[in-house]
Parts: C-alpha cells; sequence; structure tokens
C-alpha cells in the first residue's frame, strides 16, 4: 500500500500532535500544510522537511496530490471546511466537536457517502483499544448502579479572558466552551459504554464571554445515572468511577484509559486491573483506524465499523446540541 | 458546675459513640438508658457500669434526674420523642435528620423555648473547630467557582435489602434513604459554609423499597454550584473539592474536616493546608457545645450561637422536603 499523502489545517499544537501519530503509523506522509500565512505555516511545516504550504483554502482542497484532510481548525469552521474536503473526494478526519448539530453531521455523512470517501469524528479515546477492554470490566461489575465521570482541567486561556480578552476555546464566535471543548470527551465515553441516555441535563456556569466555563451533567439511563463534571476554569484531581454492585471500577482518566483498578464497596480492598499500556500519542490509533479503513474500504467488516463511529458522534452531536440548548448557549453561527 | 444527668434513646453504635464522646468532656453522667426491651438495654448499658434501663417511653422523659436527652431511634420517630422530651423540659440532642420537614423543626424550637431548654439537631460536623478553618481557607481561594462534596458509601444493610429484608435505613417507614441518612452531611456543609442556594435538584436512583439508593444534587448559588453526590449502594473515594480561582482546595470528607491542601490548576503544585489535629471521636464536639450552651444558657453569645444553629438546622430541613418531594419520595409518616 503506498502511503497516503495528509494535508492538514490548523497550525496549534493539536495538529502537530495528530501530524506525529499519522507518521508514527507508517502509513501517512506529510503532502501539504494550509495556513492562511504563509509565514506561520512555513514555521509550522518545517519540523516536518520541506513541506508545501498553501494559503488558498479552496486550492489546498482540490490538491489532487493528497488523500486525506485532518481539520483542526476553530471548531465554527469545521463543517463547512469538511464539506468542502469530502466534495474534494478528500478523506476527512475533522477534531471533535465536528459539528454543532446531528444536521450538519448528517450532511458531512451525506457528502462523504456520495464522494466514495470516508469522514470521521477524531474523538481519540474511540480509537484506543483500551475502550473494549473497559467494556469488558463493565460486565463483570455485575450490574452498573451509577458513575461519575468529570474532565475539569484549567485551560491557561482562561488566563486571557480574566485579561480581557476572548480567545477562541471560550468563545461563542468559534463554538468555544467547556462542552464543546472537554465535556465531549465524557459524553462520547458514556455513550460508547452505555448507549444513548434517556435523558440528559446540564447545570453549565457561564463565564463573560457567553460560554460554560464549568458544570455538572446528568446521563439518565434506564437503571442509573452517569455525572458528567466538566469545566476548564478550574482543575479536579477526580478519576473516572464506576459502580458496580460489589465494587466501584476507578480509571484514570476519561480519555486515556490507561491504568485501572477495582475497590470492594465494603473493605476497600484494592484490585489492579490489566489495561494494555498504549501508544504515547494517543492519537495514533485515529490515525491508524482511518488508514485501515481506507486500505479495507469495501470490506463489510470496514462498513460496519464505519457505521458504528458514525451513530456514534451522531448521539454525540445531538446531545451536546440539547445540552446547549438547555443550557441557552447559542453560537454565533447558530444565531 | 455539676456534671449533666444523660439519659439515651437508642441500642445502635451510634448511640455508643455519643455516650464515650460526652463521657470524654468530662461534663456528663450517664444516667439511664431508655429501651423498648429490658434485656436489650441491659446489655447495651452494661459497659458503663450499673446503669437503669427504662422500658416505658413516658416514664424515661420524666424521670426528674435527667438533664439531658440524646436521641437516636430511627428517623421517623426523632420529631414526636423531641416533643415529648422537650415538654419534660429536657435538653435535647437529636440525631440528624431532626425532622423531615420545617414545619416540625419550629415544633421543637417552639417547645424548647416555652420550657426554657434547648434543642440541637446532631450535625456533629457543624460542631468540629476546623469547620471555620475550613470556611478561612475557602476565603483565601479569591471566589469560588464551584465545589463538589461526595458522600458516597456503601452500606452493609444494603445486602440484607438485596436479600428481600428491609432494613430500618432503606426503609420509606423509617425515613431512610441516601438523603436522609448521609446527603444530609454535605447539604449541611454546604449551607454552612456557602448559605442557603437559590435553587437545588435532586436525581435520585430509587431501589427496591422505594427510597433512593444513590443520586446527584446540584445546589444552585449566584455565582457558582456545588454538585453533591451521595449514596449507599456504592462507595467513592472521592475528596471533597472546592474550586477557586487559582487553586482547588481538597479536604478528606465532608464531615470529617481533619486533612487539606491545595492544588494549582496550572502547575498541579500541592500545598498543605494546616488543620487542627480533631478529637478522634467525632461527636465529642457536639457533646461539648450543649454541656457549654446550658452552662452559659443566658448569655448573649449563647443564645446567638443557638439562633445560628437553628437556622442552620431549618434550612437544612427546608432543603431536604424540597429535594424528596422533588423525588417524589414519601415517607410513611408523611402519606
Amino acid at each position: 500500500m503506498n502511503k497516503l499523502r495528509l494535508g492538514t489545517i490548523g497550525t496549534s499544537w493539536i495538529t502537530n500532535s495528530f501530524i506525529d501519530a499519522a507518521l508514527d503509523t507508517g502509513l501517512y506522509e506529510l503532502n501539504c500544510v494550509y495556513s492562511r500565512n504563509k509565514e506561520k505555516g512555513e514555521e509550522f511545516s518545517s519540523k516536518y522537511g520541506d513541506i508545501f504550504v498553501e494559503t488558498d483554502l479552496e486550492s489546498f482542497m482540490k490538491k489532487d496530490t493528497l488523500d486525506v484532510i485532518y481539520i483542526a481548525s476553530p471548531n465554527s469552521l469545521h463543517y463547512e471546511q469538511a464539506i468542502m474536503a469530502l466534495k474534494a473526494k478528500k478523506h476527512v478526519m475533522v477534531e471533535k466537536p465536528a459539528s454543532t448539530n446531528v444536521h450538519e453531521w448528517d450532511e458531512m455523512l451525506r457528502a462523504a457517502e456520495e464522494n466514495d470517501v470516508f469522514v470521521l469524528e477524531a474523538a481519540k479515546h474511540m480509537y484506543i483499544p483500551n475502550l473494549e477492554k473497559v467494556a469488558d470490566e463493565i460486565e463483570k461489575l455485575d450490574g452498573v448502579v451509577g458513575a461519575t465521570f468529570p474532565y475539569v482541567r484549567y485551560s491557561s486561556r482562561y488566563d486571557n479572558v480574566l485579561a480581557g480578552e476572548e480567545p477562541n476555546i471560550f468563545s461563542l464566535k468559534f463554538a468555544g466552551g467547556a462542552l464543546m471543548d472537554l465535556g465531549i470527551y465524557p459524553v462520547y465515553t458514556a455513550v460508547a459504554l452505555f448507549g444513548e441516555p434517556e435523558e440528559a441535563i446540564y447545570y453549565p456556569r457561564k463565564i463573560r464571554t457567553g460560554v460554560d466555563g464549568i458544570g455538572t451533567i446528568i446521563l439518565r439511563y434506564e437503571a442509573f445515572d452517569v455525572t458528567i463534571l466538566v469545566g476548564k476554569i478550574a482543575t479536579s484531581l477526580y478519576d473516572v468511577e464506576i459502580y458496580g454492585s460489589k465494587e466501584t471500577l476507578i480509571i484514570d482518566h476519561v480519555s486515556h484509559l490507561d491504568k485501572a483498578r477495582k475497590v470492594d464497596h465494603q473493605t476497600f480492598e484494592e484490585q489492579e486491573v490489566h489495561l494494555e499500556k498504549q501508544h504515547e500519542n494517543s492519537m495514533f490509533y485515529e490515525a491508524e483506524a482511518l488508514a485501515q479503513m481506507i486500505e479495507t474500504k469495501d470490506e463489510p467488516k470496514t462498513k460496519e465499523r464505519y457505521k458504528e463511529l458514525s451513530d456514534l458522534a451522531r448521539i454525540v452531536s445531538g446531545l451536546l446540541n440539547q445540552l446547549l440548548t438547555q443550557a441557552g448557549i447559542v453560537f454565533d453561527s447558530e444565531a
């Protein structure tokens, strides 16, 4: 198999991280970098050798030297750029959140199908092999009675907000906020492990810029609730806790899934749960998965996996939209 | 000052614990134990020497050798027994929850006033000296943006529920359940530290007996929310977290308050917070407080403290009632 020729949009750390992961798989080569600003693009790409920097978005999308486009622009631009790339018959890996509503996600899926390419949302922890192992451990809990999924982590960009600025990640204009940036991880994990909840409720606290800075989400399932603690203006040290009938399964982090143990409800006795050591770049698996899907694109197993991932993304997108609506958070793109 | 002559209702571990605490203060002597069953009462009291066991409740209440009555009967009996004791002009320490509604608490306060005695609810952590120290540390946080107060601890009695029985603590008949038994602690702590919330919402999961087994409570304040995790059918290892503007204050437990540290939001650097070593019997301070209040009963400072504690109990009682009503939990005594 020839290496997939990768083009990227976005020049922040996350794009570096995806490129590194893609190169690590041995299945990609970096072909082109898009940046509105030539110098910025060249500064960004220089560490990967002599990479062409395209400053015109239309030309970038249509380059016939590209097989895959990775999109990590501000959230509010994901949809439009993904549609452009798909229509240019490029496979697309779009950073989460891929869209702010189900309709947009469906449009992306349709554009992908019509152009015989894939679109995946880069919810990196959905591709980590340990996710299945965690699901197995949950089976062994012999009945879940509840769970707490925390992702409360201070963003240094909040310093800028406090200084009167409005960085993208805290801006309504760019579909920022705690739910869109961090909350999406625990929501994904909950849906992957427990399915679509019957009800979802969000109690956010908004910050000056109008987005949610911190909040609590309740996902109600038939037999139990998952409580999600999310925040970008404070830091929590909590692990993930999944409460079984006799013990609590404790996992280090809702999107890392690389350390776990079980604690007995009554004796507090701890038991290590063996999880495989994961690749140190947590984006490795999503990059690998897309390449493998492209390689085996007509196999039934691939189609099944693609549908599974698309459905998951669709449920998450619907939940995010519902939670934002409840919270009265309206992004500029939706207003 | 002569030692206060103590009478007790209830023969479980908590009554032992209160008697031990009271004797430890050096301000009480155990005078009489009430039990419907003479043998059970004698077995219970034997470790304290030759203590009289009264089997008739009316006679017990009216004994003129008693100054203080401690009530630790099943929750649903607290109100009626407290009123009897107060009308017999005894000071009363009634285990939490003192009542299941504000009206009952007001009746108790009125009976106490009319008979020139005190009634206190045994919310032990409200009397711990470290509570004030924690309040000072919260001041230093320079603005609270949120907090998580967990009290999720499996009860061995739940084994009995699973075996088809209905122990008091899990029974609607005796006003049991997670909120009444454990949730009251974090609710008290929140009200003591932050005042009365503007709104309170409870998402409980009920068990077979009709009471709440586990759930999440959101207390909404003007500038932030407190999320309470409560449960008696699972165990959580979480500490208390109070999120400030630059760091998180972490306290070992919502009702112990004997270890604390601060963790920087960005660097994760930890800083020990010095709290005094507390008496190993956490009920020591409530026993001591009541004795001191009785000794100085006409001093303005005592009246002020009594009003403060009564008001606190009143707010908590109102909140519990509101949360139970929302949850559709109706105790037999209220039905």
